[in-house]
C-alpha cells in the first residue's frame, strides 16, 4: 500500500520568517502574531487540515552578518521582532485534540534543568502532543546575549548538545518510575519516595542532582526532531531524532541524506524508519494552472531579494555584500549553519551572482518546490515521497493563512481521494502517530530508553 | 471614601501548594494541575469574582531539608511533582479578558535574556495582564539542579537581582522605541533600524548585547510583584516592586512590614502608593456560623502536620526533627527564607514544641485568617484594610476550586454591597487597573523608567 503522506506546518513566532518581503502583502495576517487569536485560528485550521503537526522554528539573536549590521533584519521584519515559542502552544492546545506542536530549543545557551520541565509541562497540557526541534544556535548575535565573547564552535555545540540531551533523558525516563505516582487518598500517599530517584548527573558541561520535578507526562521524552545535515549534525540526528526536517531541494539530494542518516541510526542500534523524514517544502497550488501561475507571480514580485540575503548570511555566514559578482564564495567548515551554508551553493562552486540570483527566485531549486493543480502538485509529492523514502513534508508559508488554507481546501482532498493522506486522526500521542499503536513512549534502541528503570518487581 | 479591597488568587502548578495534607479531600480537585481544563476552569471562576490577579507561586528545586530526606515531599505532594508556571498562563488568557496573571521566576539560575523575551511574549499574548514575582530562590536543591555546590549566599543573590533587574529593564524599556515599529506596507518597512538598539550591558554577574527580540508590549515591563521581606528583600522590593506579597499575620507587623517599604520606596523617588500591598490570607466563609465552623474543623481534621513542618523546613531551613521538645530555635540569618524563619517565631524565641503546636493549626497567626459569615469575615477584611494600610489580599486555598468558589459566591457580593469591591472591571492592562487611567507603563521615578529613551524629535 502507498504510504500515507504526512504534513507539518513551518511556523515562527514572528512576522518574516523564510519567505521575506511578503508580510506586506494586503491577506498576509502575520503582523497579528502577537495574539493568541491568531494562533488559535491556525490551530483550528491545521487540525481541519488534518495536519501531523504546527513546527515552530525559533532563533534567540539577530540576523547582523549581512553588511555587518542588522539594520536589514528590522526593516523587513527578518525574524526580529520574535516571540518565544513554546507559550503559544498551551492556547492552541487548548482548541484542538490531535494537532502535535514541536518547538525549537537550542541546547547552547540555557541549562537543561528548567528546560526538561518546560517540555514535561507542555507534554502533560497536551495529553501527548508535543516534539522538541534539538538546534544548537548558529547566530554570532545569540552568543553576545549570553555573554560569550564569540560562538561556541561548531563540534562543541555539538557536544554540549549530546550532554544536554543526556540530562533531559535522565529526568525524563529515569528520574521517577511508572509505579511512583499512587495517588492514595486512604493514606495520604501521592507518590512512593522509594520511585523517585536524583539523576545525579556530573559531565563535562552539567551537573544535575534532580529528581527531575515533573511527574511522568504520556510521552515522557517528547518526539526528539533535528534539522542538522553537516556530517555532526547527522550524526546527532541519526542517535536522536525520530523525525528529521531534512533540507536539500532535488530528489537525488533528499534521497542521499534520508538513506545516510537512516544507515547510520540502523548501525547504533535503532529501527531506522523510526527516524521519520520530512524535506522541506513550498507549494503553490491552484483551482487551475492559471491560478497557480499568477498566484505565483505574485509572490514573486513581492519576495525580498535583500532580506533573503540577509537571512542567507546571518544563517550560513557568507555575506554575499562582500563579494564582487563574479567572485566564488568559498565553502567552509563554517562555525554557522552547515545547513545554510550549503544551500544555494549544494557544496560546489559558485560565484556571488549565481547565488544571488537564486536567492531571489522562488523554486530555485534548494527546497522542494511545486506550484500547479492539485492533481499536478498532489503528483509530484507522491513522487518525491515515493522516490526519496521521506514520510511527509515540512510546509513552508508564503502568505498566512492562505498557503495552509489552500493547501487543505484544495490539495488534501486530491491525496485523499489518492488514499494518501488520512482522513481522521488515529488516536494517542503524538508519538503513537509517527510510530504506531502502543508507542507512546520511546522505543528501545534510542539512546533515551536507557536510562529507563526496570519495572519494580513486586515482593511477595 | 473607602478603598476597594483587592483580591489576588495564589495558586502553584502542583497537588501540594501550602497547606498540606488536603488533596485527599474527596473534592478538591487539585490532583487535575496537569490538565489545560483545571486552569482554564480556575480563570473562568477567578474572572467572575472579578479577581485582580492569578499569582503562581514556582520552586525548582525539592524541599528535602526536613529529616535531611525529600521523602515527606514526594509522598505528600509538597510542590513535587512540579509544573513550569508560565504555560499554564496562555490558555488562561485565552478565555478570559480582564484577569491578570502573575508568574513567579528566579533570577539566580537562568540567565536574563530568554525570560525578559518570554515575560514580553506573555504580556503581548495576554494585551498586558502580566505581572513578574521576582524570587531569588531558598531550596538547596534548587542549586544542585544548575551545578552549584552550595545555594548562593541571601545577600548576593540579591545582588544578582538588582542586576538581572537592570538587563530586563534595558530589554523592555530601553531597546526599541515607541515609535520604532512603523509597519510600512508601502515601503515594506516593518521597523525603522535606528530606533532599535543594542544594550550593551555588561556587569558584575551578566553581559548582554542585545537588542531585546520582542517588540514593545502593551506593559513593556510586566508587573514586578516581590515577597521577600528580610531587610534585604524589603530593600529589593521599595527600588523594584510595583506590587508586594506580605507575609505576617497580625495587623501591627504588617501594618509596620507596609509602612516600611513605603518609606523606602518614598526615600528613593517613589510614589509610596505605586507600591500596592497584598498581605497572604486564608479566609473560611459559610452562609452560617455553624457552616464556616464545620468547614474549619474538616480541614483542621485533613491538615497534616509533618507536610507542613517539611515545607516550613524547607523553606527556613529549620529541620524541627532535630530540636528536642522543648529547644529553643536558634534564629539566624539563614540562607533560607528569612520571611519562613521568622515565620512561626516572628523573631521571639521559641521551643520547638511551640513552633509545632502553631505549624499544625489553622489560624495559628502567621498569616492573616479569618473563618465566618459573609458578613463577619467582610467585617474583619475592611479592618485589616483599613488599620495596615494594604490594597487588599493574596488568598490561599484549602480546597480547588471550594475556596474562591465560596468567597465569590458568598463573600464578593457582601463586599459589593458595602461598596468595598468592583462590580465590573476597569478597562486596560493590569498596571492601569492598579495605578490608574494612562499608566500602563512603568511610572516616572521607578528605576526601570530610567532606560527609557525620550521619544525621537522630529527633523523638519
Amino acid at each position: 500500500m502507498a504510504k500515507e503522506i504526512r504534513l507539518n506546518a513551518f511556523e515562527m513566532n514572528c512576522v518574516g520568517h523564510g519567505t521575506h518581503g511578503l508580510w506586506v502583502h494586503p491577506e498576509n495576517t502575520r503582523h497579528r502574531y502577537t495574539e493568541l487569536a491568531y494562533w488559535i485560528e491556525l490551530a483550528r485550521l491545521l487540525e481541519r487540515g488534518l495536519f501531523d503537526a504546527l513546527f515552530i522554528a525559533d532563533v534567540i539573536g539577530t540576523y547582523d552578518v549581512y553588511k555587518g549590521s542588522r539594520d536589514t533584519a528590522v526593516r523587513e521584519a527578518l525574524q526580529i521582532p520574535n516571540n518565544d515559542p513554546f507559550l503559544v502552544v498551551p492556547a492552541m492546545a487548548a482548541v484542538t485534540e490531535h494537532l502535535a506542536f514541536a518547538c525549537t530549543f537550542s541546547t547552547t545557551y540555557e541549562p537543561p534543568f528548567p528546560h526538561a520541565r518546560r517540555m514535561s509541562t507542555l507534554d502533560h497540557l497536551t495529553n501527548g502532543r508535543v516534539g522538541w526541534n534539538v538546534v544548537t544556535s548558529y547566530l554570532p548575535n545569540a552568543a553576545a546575549n549570553f555573554g560569550l565573547d564569540g560562538m561556541v564552535k561548531h563540534d562543541e555545540r555539538y557536544a554540549i548538545a549530546d550532554e544536554f540531551m543526556e540530562v533531559c533523558y535522565k529526568l525524563w525516563e529515569g528520574s521517577w518510575e511508572d509505579e511512583a505516582v499512587v495517588r492514595d487518598r486512604e493514606r495520604g500517599v501521592y507518590a512512593d519516595p522509594a520511585k523517585v530517584h536524583e539523576i545525579a548527573h556530573v559531565g563535562k558541561y552539567f551537573r544535575v542532582l534532580g529528581p527531575h520535578l515533573s511527574e511522568p507526562s504520556p510521552q515522557r521524552t517528547p518526539v526528539i526532531y533535528q534539522a542538522g545535515t553537516s556530517a555532526r549534525g547527522r550524526e546527532f540526528a541519526a542517535r536522536h531524532a525520530e523525525a528529521v526536517f531534512v533540507g536539500g531541494g532535488n530528489v537525488e539530494g533528499v534521497r542521499e541524506s534520508i538513506a545516510d542518516i537512516r544507515r547510520q541510526a540502523a548501525a547504533l542500534g535503532r529501527d531506522p524508519q523510526h527516524v521519520k523524514m520530512f524535506p522541506s517544502c513550498q507549494i503553490i497550488v491552484g483551482r487551475t494552472r492559471a491560478e497557480a501561475d499568477a498566484k505565483r507571480a505574485e509572490i514573486q514580485r513581492l519576495l525580498s531579494v535583500e532580506g533573503m540575503l540577509a537571512h542567507y548570511a546571518g544563517s550560513s555566514g557568507f555575506d554575499l555584500s562582500r563579494y564582487q559578482p563574479e567572485e566564488y564564495l568559498e565553502y567552509r567548515d563554517t562555525d554557522h549553519g552547515q545547513t545554510s551554508a550549503r544551500r544555494y551553493t549544494q557544496g560546489k562552486r559558485r560565484t556571488a551572482r549565481e547565488v544571488i540570483e537564486a536567492i531571489g527566485k522562488l523554486g530555485d531549486g534548494t527546497l522542494f518546490f511545486t506550484c500547479g493543480t492539485p492533481e499536478e502538485v498532489a503528483d509530484t509529492l507522491e513522487r518525491w515521497i515515493d522516490e526519496t523514502g521521506a514520510d511527509g513534508f515540512n510546509l513552508s508559508q508564503h502568505l498566512t493563512p492562505r498557503t495552509f488554507a489552500d493547501v487543505i481546501d484544495l490539495l488534501v482532498p486530491e491525496l485523499q481521494r489518492r488514499g494518501r493522506y488520512r482522513t481522521s486522526y488515529p488516536p494517542g500521542p503524538y508519538r503513537e502517530r509517527l510510530l504506531g499503536p502502543g508507542q507512546a513512549r520511546l522505543p528501545t534502541g534510542h539512546p533515551g530508553a536507557v536510562y529507563r528503570r526496570a519495572a519494580a518487581v513486586a515482593v511477595a
